[in-house]
């Protein structure tokens, strides 16, 4: 179990290697929303995404031997480029297995962070066959995307941060995919602003985590449809239990809800935001007559968007 | 002629009414192009523009009586916006004279600050006579969208603002369309950093201040054809002298820099900034070479973009 101890110790860690992200506020999204809204900028964290932090924290906890080998991977994700600049800022190796039909920019920006990609063909089980060959051949150390203490552990300096500048949240909303964001935002929360309820943001079309709320056991996605492109997976069995005992609920959002969410921030403070960061805002307009008049935070999760793809 | 203290009275009169605005830097931009820039916000000031500075500076200056009247200007760009939220602001009110053909999310814009607009049609004849008539009609003060000696007051205000957090600036780059901004950069440098050069971007498709430049007398500009849409005006007789006198260069660029200038901006920054903010680092990167090592700021003027119009 992640302590309030490891924490600290975490947020001490990574520090030299990540940015301390701003908290804006927009006055008209306030008013729309009648709350006011704090939010958490991780798009402008290092590489574009909060992922930065749980790369950063799991590569500096390995041992100098295992950090002889590198770190290895299999994402198509923020996560992949986050752990290919935070291997490269500790002057190691990052091997990123990657389906064969994953956009080249993705793969652009891997290379650009240094990382070297491996590919594979798109199925869950060449992805997990390529990455132990991958595993075997180099002797780097695996690490996981989200279901990994040290990963939810960096995650969770983004919240700390938040309520560290922000004393007196009633309520954060975040969004959950795997969940290392939102169970590390949860634990922030629990230790640091206990008073504070933490509520996630999910696509209807990706509702696993949903799902695994109301029956009290993993559900794992099939098949999901959104696009909200970073909240594709699967919670992991690290990920769940902390969800499942300290986050207050799950707001699922239909993809037009994000879309308008996305466009709003877009348009009202000017920030680039993927659609995954919007799903948080959404949930929140879909119940705000419930947060009237209440201090809000929200993680904006990141900032990595094909501006070429843009849904409107 | 604008003095020290203007400014500085300036600064003091307006300041509660605007936002003091970031100023943000780019690791990857800054090894791109070699140099160390700063990019003040502008896209983050109220109504997403440096607009909003001359504006509020401008009607501030009105005495009780005038102020009882309002105020009208001609503009289907960022001042119809910021005179309108600037009044609104003062308890005024502002009639906007626009033409019939300006899109509807900008007649949307201006309405949602409370202005009032009255259309004509859409030669610059039928703008006077609508804009005399106005006048005639409510005793509203009319106010030049840029040149007016408070208007650029105001303007100056952005690049005071960003010496006073960076006072060892080489250059400092804006954009250049009616000379508001550019002019009020050029007298706060003079100021308040004699030693910083200021020089200007303009659109290769709307070079009339380039030609007014090299002939020595104001050129006006025909039949402008640029992405860079607040960028369209010719300079005035106030704007024109101060150019002169303390602007060291003019930088023009094509389309195809501005884009992609625009674009590197929402990528690496992760903000959104609109295609006349883009024209200074446009600039700066065709001339990268002059300026390798140098400390270096940008006034990114606006964000007021369409996002269903972009050129990527």
């Amino acid at each position: 179990m992640i302590s309030k101890e490891n924490l600290l110790e975490t947020q001490q860690r990574i520090q030299a290697f990540i940015h301390r992200t701003p908290v804006l506020s927009s006055q008209l999204i306030n008013e729309m929303i009648g709350a006011d809204i704090y939010f958490k900028c991780e798009n402008f964290q290092k590489m574009g995404a909060f992922k930065m932090r749980g790369a950063t924290n799991a590569i500096l906890q390995l041992s100098e031997i295992e950090k002889g080998f590198g770190v290895a991977t299999h994402s198509s994700g923020n996560f992949a480029q986050a752990l290919a600049l935070a291997a490269k800022l500790q002057g190691m190796k990052a091997y990123i297995v990657m389906p064969s039909n994953a956009p080249q920019v993705k793969k652009n920006a891997v290379k650009g962070y240094g990382g070297e990609i491996i590919e594979c063909t798109p199925t869950l089980e060449a992805r997990e066959t390529t990455l132990t060959e991958v595993v075997n051949k180099t002797g780097a150390v695996f690490l996981h995307p989200y279901n990994d203490y040290h990963v939810i552990e960096g995650q969770a300096t983004a919240a700390m941060e938040l309520i560290e500048d922000h004393n007196d949240l009633e309520v954060i909303f975040a969004p959950v995919g795997g969940g290392g964001l939102l169970s590390g935002t949860a634990l922030a929360a629990h230790y640091f602003s206990p008073d504070t309820k933490v509520i996630a943001g999910e696509p209807m079309g990706a509702d696993d985590a949903w799902q695994s709320f109301q029956k009290g056991e993993i559900v794992l996605q099939t098949n999901p449809q959104t696009i909200a492109d970073g909240l594709l997976t699967s919670l992991g069995d690290k990920t769940f239990p902390i969800i499942k005992d300290h986050v207050s609920d799950i707001i699922r959002v239909e993809e037009e809800e994000i879309i308008a969410a996305m466009r709003l921030i877009w348009e009202r403070m000017k920030i680039v935001v993927e659609p995954s960061s919007a799903v948080a805002l959404a949930a929140l307009i879909k119940e705000k007559s419930k947060y009237k008049g209440k201090k809000i935070g929200i993680i904006l999760s990141g900032g990595n968007v094909e501006l070429t793809k843009l849904p409107f």
